[in-house]
């Protein structure tokens, strides 16, 4: 466990981290780039909201825990959060959610930009709030991945082959994972509570989150290393590392859905009730439900006209009959045998640093 | 002018083309990859609905025109043909579209399937056609630029500083064009006539259809040249030859979406009209036109309850304006441009099949 003593140096450095990636990622460098106007906005829209750059921060703990100067892995640190913010801005579109962090989605907010600005529609406007966001979307999902990964050569001077190895990595291993990932979590929302397990539910979970913290600790290891190498056993141990602390925060963030302050979750509580998302609190309750409970709940479940109070009942229920415990006991034991793989690693500041963050990644209240 | 003795060649050149890349692209090879089934399919989709592969053949006869061994760009070739795939699925979405290629596109594919398969509503099958349409063109940008460009060095060889170089052109440069191109159409679709010149839409023609056939020959002539300097004088008239073929291309495509044969075309004779696609026939028969010619034009434009007799009327009207005449005249001389930028070329076999590639950009009927 993190000692309190320890945790503002943590909190430190995840600012720095933070500060060190918005200034990499300086919007102005981009202006002549992304055109017109609208894709430049919302290319930056929720790097602009805020967020806590929690990928990025493992990519550069990752390279200096093997021993790597973790400047020399910026460029990969910011490749993460931009390819992080192209899947929030399509998974937005398909889940039809308006607010993310305290704010406005991208195609809600070029939607009400439409109206505001052109006084198209409302059919038109949200159109146009949907095309900007797949496109914008689109750019970043190259830029991360073909403009920010190729920069680990073309302006540090990492080995080439390092730098095509993490593009293929990022741009089509960690896809192609997570394109399944939110397919079934789409797939699975559609399907009976009966019909699914936990295995079903932590596979999907493990593609759509784990992948991409995977591909955090595999690239910090990597050019930290130096190596092109990703079977190396260290960098092995960095992206399993890095992997079984995602899972822990997608459980986490699947309980936080249910038990977290509204104003802290940036948006609504309970919202993934309504778009009847399959989670593993969800699933050990309704196991554990009697006939009316299960009614009950099915009758909620992906029911968008459902009143607060509905939502509230479900909640209380998932709650009441042990999900969220159940889900919390899971996702610990996930850090414990995630620090655990940090064993093969020496000791340092960073090695410290990826434990807070590992811990932060189950703690965490928002 | 291609003459009836070189044609034959020239399409069985294209044929080859053909059954090159789709055995390069092996559907088997892919099944544990891109899952789950719903991903893999549509994936393939635009590729099994046909098409002529005409940016993989500039591709490979750019890289056997500088004297290269035309297998060894084969994976970029297959790129170029994933990567316009890719473009196809989310302007399909975009645009609305329910056709192409004498097919349904891929978001109308799953909408349909999601009915007969899952007994969903209209609402929900809409949404999973949408949500499988916006992933499989995820797939299909990390595909082309992740997987298949860097198979350039891990399956050939090729130095992988040609390889990254490519990645970055294709991935984000490339894009970027594309993505501005896509963005200017939707919104020029929204601006009145009157306020759009000739220059803006060759600008948005240039960004959305040139930038990527700019790319192909581009990356032929660097593999073929071996060098990953894309600003070496070859490679330069090479790109700038299949840039300006791209323009040619797009108003030859905007022509046929006039005059066309509906079942050749593939989709609605007209769907360019009823979308209020600004394009450069319309835009000079327009500014041909008196006030009564004008406000039917301003009528049917973008009107998508338009009847068929209207949309008729104003192709009949962009006609006897001479608005198809005009463009093909500019067409006609793109060509004649591009052609002489193959003059720093040595005359070979490939020199002749980019001339008929050229020619037949300009005079295909389909």
């Amino acid at each position: 466990m993190v000692s309190n003593k320890m945790l503002p140096d943590f909190e430190q450095e995840l600012l720095n981290v933070s500060s060190q990636i918005d200034e990499y990622l300086d919007k102005s460098k981009f202006k002549d780039v992304f055109c017109p106007e609208e894709i430049l906005h919302s290319s930056f829209h929720y790097l602009e909201l805020g967020g806590k750059r929690l990928r990025p921060a493992v990519t550069l703990f990752s390279c200096g825990a093997v021993g790597g100067d973790p400047s020399k892995a910026l460029p990969a640190a910011a490749a993460v959060e931009i390819w992080h913010n192209f899947t929030l801005a399509h998974d937005d579109i398909i889940d039809q959610d308006e607010k993310r962090r305290n704010g406005e989605t991208v195609h809600a907010r070029w939607n009400r930009e439409a109206k505001e600005n052109y006084g198209w529609n409302d059919v038109i406007s949200n159109r146009f709030g949907n095309t900007v966001g797949i496109l914008t979307g689109d750019v970043q999902q190259g830029w991360a991945v073909a403009n920010l990964i190729p920069d680990l050569y073309y302006s540090l001077g990492i080995d080439p082959k390092i730098a095509l190895k993490l593009t293929y990595q990022l741009g089509f291993v960690t896809l192609t994972h997570l394109v399944e990932g939110e397919t079934l979590d789409v797939l699975y929302s559609k399907t009976s509570l009966a019909n699914l397990n936990e295995n079903m539910i932590q596979r999907m979970m493990a593609k759509k989150t784990g992948a991409l913290f995977q591909f955090c600790g595999l690239a910090g290891a990597m050019i930290g290393l130096n190596t092109d190498d990703e079977k190396n056993h260290i960098v092995s141990s960095l992206s399993n590392f890095a992997f079984m602390c995602g899972t822990a925060f997608q459980i986490q963030d699947d309980i936080l859905g249910i038990t977290a302050n509204e104003e802290k979750l940036g948006k609504p509580v309970g919202s993934d009730i309504i778009r009847g998302n399959r989670t593993i609190p969800l699933l050990r309750s309704f196991s554990k439900a009697n006939d009316s409970q299960k009614q009950l709940i099915q009758n909620i479940l992906g029911n968008r006209s459902a009143s607060r109070t509905e939502v509230k009942d479900v909640i209380n229920l998932i709650q009441d009959l042990g999900g969220v415990d159940y889900a919390k006991d899971i996702a610990t034991s996930q850090i414990k045998t995630a620090l655990n793989l940090l064993n093969s690693v020496p000791d340092s500041k960073f090695k410290k640093l990826l434990s807070s963050w590992a811990e932060f990644m189950l703690h965490r209240s928002l």
